[in-house]
Formats: C-alpha cells, sequence, structure tokens
C-alpha cells in the first residue's frame, strides 16, 4: 500500500464552504491529523483515526503525519480556512525539506479551501475587489519591525489589507500598534471591517471608521479588513455594502 | 414573490472546487447572469434562464441583474474563482451605489468561491504561506503608473506576489514591463509559477528562476504567483514543492 499525504482547508467553519474535493478526501482517509477543534469537525468513523494535538506544535504535527503517510496511511492534514494561507501547508513542506530524503517522494497534495479574508469580505460586500494584500499579525515567527515595515509600505502602495491573528490574549499590543501607524499613515476615515467567525453562530460583522477603531474590537477569531483608500460604504437600513471599486485614479 | 441577487465564485474550473453553498444558490436560481464561459458551466434545466453576456460589460450585466432581482427574480451572477476577487462582486455594487435607491434594499449576498491564486498555490505546494499580495496586471481601469508603483512597493515589503490577468493579446506590454521592473529590483533567483487553467483539462504548471522567466510564458489564463526573497524549492523527480516558510528573518 502506498502512503498518502493530503493537507486540506475546512474553510471558514460552516460545512457548506468545505468543497466536494475536500469532502472526498476527508472520507477516503486512514488518519486525520490537526489542531483539536478542525479535527472535531471531521465525523467519527470505523477504520478513522484521528490525532488531535494543541495549538503551536505545527512542525511536530507535521513530522507525524509525514511518519504516518511514509508507512503506508492515507493522512489527512487539516486546517481551517485555506492550508497554504498562514495554516498547515507551509509547516509541512519545512518539515519536509528538513526531514529524510524519501519524504519528498512522497504523494503530497495541498487541497484548497475558502480563506478567512475571502469569507469575511464576501460578507462585507467586496472590500478586496481591488488590489489587495495578506499580513499574519501574530510576531511569534517574524520580528516585528517587518510587520511595521510592512504596514508603512501596504499604506503608500493604497493596498486593501487583511490581517490575520491580529490580536491574541498573548499578544494584546501589536493590533493596538498596527491601528496607531494606519490612523497617523492613512489619516481618513477609509472602513475597517471587523468580522468573527464568519459562518459560524457566533458571526458577528462591524464596519467602523478607522480613527473610530479600538484593539480591543479584535481578537484571535476576527479577520481584519482595512480598506484602501478608494474603498466605498453604501449605507442603507441594516449594515453597510463595503466595496473597494474595480478601477484606480 | 421577493427577489434576490446572489453574486456567486464558482471556483477554477473543477466541479469539486464549487461550494455546497453555491451549488444549491445555482439550484434555487431563476436566472443566471455571467461571462458566456462561466454561465455554460451550469447546467440547464427546466425554470432557469441564462443570460450569458461577453466579456468587458460587466458593469450593464450587473445592472441587468439588479433589474431582474428588483421585478422578484432570484438572479445569480457567476463569477469564475472567487467573486470578491478581481470579478463581478465589485461591478455588482458599483452599480448599485450609482442606481435606483430601491437597489440598495434588495437582498444582496456575495458567496465566496475557490479563487485562482489558492488553486494555484496549492498545486505547487504553499508559495502564499508567509505575507502576499494580489495585483490585477491589466491595465483597462487603472493606469499601469499604479500598477509599477505597487510592484516596486511589493518588493520592497518582501511580499509573495500573486498576479491576476497577467498578459493578453490587446496587452503583451504590460507583463514583459513587469518582469523587467522585478529583475531588477530582486536580483536574485526566486521562483515563478506559472499555472495555466488549474484544475481543468488544460492545466500546465512551471516553476522558473525569475532570471528566465520570459513574457510569453503567461497568458490570460495563467495565474502568475512570484516568490518572495525567502520562498524555498524542495527538488524532487517530478515537479518541485515551492513553498514560503512561516518565519521571516
Amino acid at each position: 500500500m502506498t502512503g498518502s499525504l493530503v493537507i486540506a482547508g475546512l474553510g471558514p467553519g460552516d460545512d457548506a464552504l468545505v468543497t466536494p474535493e475536500v469532502k472526498s478526501a476527508l472520507e477516503d482517509a486512514s488518519d486525520i491529523v490537526g489542531y483539536i477543534p478542525y479535527v472535531a469537525r471531521v465525523p467519527e468513523r470505523a477504520g478513522l483515526t484521528k490525532h488531535a494535538t494543541d495549538n503551536r506544535v505545527e512542525l511536530d504535527r507535521a513530522r507525524h503525519a509525514l511518519d504516518m503517510a511514509s508507512t503506508g496511511r492515507r493522512v489527512v492534514v487539516v486546517s481551517s480556512g485555506d492550508p497554504g494561507v498562514f495554516a498547515m501547508a507551509s509547516a509541512v513542506f519545512e518539515a519536509v525539506e528538513a526531514g529524510p530524503p524519501d519524504w519528498r517522494m512522497l504523494d503530497i497534495r495541498v487541497l484548497p479551501g475558502i480563506t478567512a479574508m475571502l469569507a469575511a469580505a464576501a460578507r462585507a460586500g467586496a472590500p478586496l475587489g481591488h488590489d489587495f494584500c495578506a499580513i499574519n499579525l501574530s510576531d511569534n515567527l517574524k520580528p516585528w519591525s517587518v510587520i511595521e515595515h510592512r504596514l508603512r509600505l501596504a499604506v503608500e502602495a493604497d493596498f486593501a489589507m487583511a490581517f490575520y491573528n491580529p490580536r491574541s490574549k498573548a499578544r494584546p499590543e501589536g493590533f493596538a500598534k498596527t491601528l496607531d501607524i494606519l490612523k497617523a499613515c492613512c489619516a481618513d476615515t477609509r472602513p475597517v471591517i471587523f468580522a468573527r467567525a464568519v459562518s459560524t453562530p457566533q458571526e458577528e460583522l462591524r464596519v467602523v471608521p478607522l480613527p473610530d477603531c479600538r484593539p480591543e474590537m479584535a481578537d484571535m477569531r476576527t479577520m481584519v479588513i482595512v480598506g484602501s483608500s478608494q474603498t466605498r460604504i453604501i449605507s442603507r437600513d441594516g449594515p453597510p455594502f463595503v466595496y473597494t471599486p474595480r478601477s484606480a485614479p
């Protein structure tokens, strides 16, 4: 039997956002590997072993998955959102590069998913309808100076910005600094979208002008999208539509 | 009967990448509106009217869809990929903002899809595993100077870059200029991924070091992803894995 390793994106939470390709890989798996709440989303069945681990052990998890695949198991590593966007795919390839040569010959496939910024943008309208960037605000794996440098250049490029991992209990300062930088550099009232737990029962959506944004509006389950200077708000009864026009002056 | 307008993403081509949410909206629609090849992907059935239009008439198409929704039809506007990323959602909201006030009160929803850069990245490995930007290289709706400005800042920020609409018969020069700028600014051999028609029978994937890239390697069906300075190549028998590590120095 030949083993395989699939790194699959479960989307933001609702099963209606899981692609048939991913669903079929989950049904065919012998082993599911991932962070506890994501593994919990996969239904139990005979012949399936689940290996749920805590956060922050991504490399160990990747090595364990590769090890099992190399013994002939059909392993699926699950990520929320898309596995290639601030999720498990890079960790797996880091482990492959540093690992034994035969790991390179494994059948390894990445199956895309609906990443959080696309789900959040869709709820608000189309804030990412023009050029944009995606930045992970966690400084666990990069120095804060790199994040700050990128923020300033992103404003100068007039990108809309999608922020992953904006704020956690262990890192309350970064997002406060981010807002300070944006308020100073942008000097306008562009909309900021705080989209929490999109497509789950806990979903919350707020659209706040940049000068009124406060750090505590975000937590680890929040996706933050900052408009470009061109982003528009269409007010109406109920939540406004937010979109960035296709054209730029 | 109350009308509705759904803007739905069909993903990059393979039906296994269409979310159940989108599939269900298509099954419930009275009218499908969109560019000819995307409308052709929706199966015919009794009670469904298809309105296929040519490219470059996005605003007319959006107005037509809104008009039908306001008369009580259940309209689905189809985009390839994700409708919010260089696709139909922004055009619809532009039409809403400029249109009659009652269009703002319509039930308008955007349903996310697998956008081309995520499908292409997944095929190559995880090149978008760290901070990145997405730029539409078409200068139909923005001056070339804006694109060039963004390219230079994106290199300075050390973003990986995903390029939509890199090159068409009507615009052969832009991508040539893009490659010249990148070769001059980056001065390294970072990998560039040319991913054509991902998830369709015409799929082709090439990984080329930046100095060896030539404009004719891309056409309108190609997604181009340029690595950051940190992007790695894992060579092996068969196509290499390309990934950007989670950490930055």
